[in-house]
């Protein structure tokens, strides 16, 4: 992408209500824009990102045989009354409206409803399970309070995952194989080491269920963690109950705030069977399906990318979600001539800084925008044949020949 | 994909109250599912023939130089009352709902006005003049009636683009451009040949604005067209004065139905106008930007070429957007065998059909879903290393060497 070419750029300031980092920085750097609180569109490098996001993603996902598709927003009732949950006492964040032919629809907060019910027309044998589907849509939550960027949306990009299952046996297994995709995705996008599987509320059916925490000193949450991070308990159950459950001691684990960036939750039969997703099994006896359901937040994990590895000139993106991995900047005559030949050679990987505007201010710009890598094509360069590459997170230089 | 490994089925029956040839079909070969009226969710086979659908828009745009960005369902009132058009009487579609922390929202119908807005921080001198931009969004039309199948939908997918320009002259130019490129896309959706473009209803900034109309028996829209299809006059200006305009006589015109399938707008300073989009030009003076949208339905579109080339056998995709260029079915056990092969090898074309079922389903199945080319491989084929392939469209069979 040449940068002369694109709409976008970097701005002086933020909105004044635009209190969260991820938000500021990312508005600045011209990689979204505010509609309102928890509303943010998707400028041409933001979405980049989203995309890189989503395709780790799906890779994770369709390596455990999961299959995509998408469901819509608008929902009817129907089946979310037979759960209880189109009740705004149940469910608080439901954005609702009317058909103008008469009748409510809401927006879906989730999709446990409309999944359940739309398997009830592809599962009726054991022989149809199990089923693994998932979609990245997007979310409506009417929150009352959103201030933390891209961290919490009312309007936001979720990849949702729900499983079907014979038993609870199986159920558990397929349960595993998500913990390890899930844990593949945080390591793709450099956030392994501080994204820690969390023991929290399991709600009516299950005692516990998992987030996935990343360590974060804007995140909403609280987590007690081990000292290797491999195991945390979420503060809603740090009891001694859950202590003893999971073999823990309180004066091992350390507290901190992390942003839940997935949640994988065992709900057996807690939709199937109010909304009669029933199969036969072996001995020809009618059951009810078993249901997992597994979340990864796609926006808010951009928003906690950008707050965990931002510094003080701006964004540093890892290479695998950067929208590009080398920001390129041509100094003088030849700089600049051999700078378009390298353009031309790696368009997919190069945002082109080809503006008219003084080195320093491109520099900047290279910064706040989080490219990995900054290239220098210059005369000073060329007499050596080479580009200077400059590593955005740890300002390392280097000469790289460019000229054989 | 295998088969045996996808939730999808054929289904024997559509939802009763499915009328739209389009729908039934479709929800018949588990492309879609229905929600309620004008709301479908896409299934595996249906999601991939609209991002097959999007891939080519997508090219296309960037072709002619647009970038790509995403911007919200949710939607402050405050652009839209500037422009008047958040009041039910002048757009009648809105979906409307209320923020927990009050204040009303809509859900955008359309994106004016929000696209407007933001460029108000991106342009303000000429040098930042024109800008192209476009998305796939998601579109939410309170319709009072949706009995179209996808050909009409409540919520569904559409590429909206908007350019802004420092002149008329600019955006003619520009205009003309997305003609071409339109027209590529309808060419490499197969529907080129059936698809006119057609003088219709400016509104009040412009006598005419251009439609793209596709001849259709159970499109919505009435059109006039010439004997070759090279121009159309819709039925709403189909009067003296358009005649004597576009030099046209109305005994050389036919009449027929046709769906819209895209649609393009100067819309020069009706927008930006009331939302003060300036810029300052070369004289350092203060102007009002131009602008331009042009919108493509693509659910619609999956919608149009179902309808379009379907059978009484069922789906016939066109290869370009086909969710796979091949079914495949392996019949005895070498060729079962050998099916296994060849779906190993070409695995991303292929819809390998590899139930414990009789082929005689599999053959239905696959003309159902409107596959391109159904590859048998049996042991009678296998007698001349070989293996058997029909086309969707025209029935044609050959033998094709699979084994040296």
């Amino acid at each position: 992408m040449r940068l002369s070419k694109t709409f976008v750029k970097t701005l002086r300031e933020a909105p004044k209500d635009e209190t969260a980092r991820n938000g500021q920085l990312l508005v600045r750097a011209g990689f979204i824009n505010k509609e309102m609180a928890g509303v943010y569109d998707y400028l041409p490098l933001g979405l980049r990102v989203i995309e890189n996001i989503k395709n780790i993603v799906r890779e994770e996902m369709n390596n455990i045989g999961c299959e995509e598709l998408l469901l819509t927003a608008l929902q009817n009732p129907e089946p979310w009354e037979k759960t209880g949950r189109f009740s705004d006492k149940e469910v608080d964040v439901w954005f609702k409206t009317e058909l103008a032919s008469g009748g409510m629809l809401g927006l879906a907060p989730t999709h446990e409803e409309p999944i359940t019910t739309l398997m009830k027309t592809y599962i009726s044998s054991y022989k149809d399970l199990p089923v693994y589907v998932y979609q990245f849509q997007t979310k409506f939550r009417n929150e009352l309070r959103a201030k933390s960027g891209i961290l919490r949306g009312r309007e936001f990009l979720m990849k949702d995952l729900y499983s079907f299952h014979t038993t609870e046996k199986d159920l558990d297994d397929f349960y595993k194989k998500v913990e390890r995709a899930y844990m593949n995705v945080f390591e793709r996008l450099g956030l392994g080491e501080d994204t820690i599987e969390t023991f929290a509320s399991g709600g009516m059916f299950s005692k516990y269920s998992h987030e996935f925490q990343t360590l974060l000193p804007v995140g909403e949450d609280t987590v007690y963690y081990n000292a290797d991070k491999t195991i945390a308990v979420n503060k809603e159950v740090m009891n001694d109950e859950t202590l003893k459950d999971l073999n823990l001691k309180r004066e091992e684990l350390t507290e901190g705030p992390a942003a839940e960036v997935g949640n994988i939750f065992k709900l057996k039969l807690k939709y199937s069977e109010p909304l009669g997703l029933k199969y036969i099994d072996k001995n020809n006896e009618q059951k009810t399906v078993c249901m997992g359901c597994y979340g990864i937040g796609i926006s808010r994990l951009m928003g906690v990318v950008a707050e965990k590895f931002a510094d003080d000139k701006g964004l540093v993106w890892p290479e695998s979600i950067a929208p590009f991995k080398y920001y390129l900047v041509g100094i003088g005559e030849k700089g600049m001539e051999q700078a378009e030949e390298y353009y031309k050679a790696h368009q997919d990987e190069v945002l082109f800084d080809d503006r008219d505007i003084r080195p320093g201010e491109k520099f900047a710009d290279a910064e706040l925008m989080g490219i990995p890598y900054r290239v220098v094509i210059s005369d000073k360069t060329l007499a050596t044949g080479s580009a200077e590459i400059t590593n955005r997170q740890t300002g390392e230089t280097k000469l790289i020949k460019v000229l054989d």
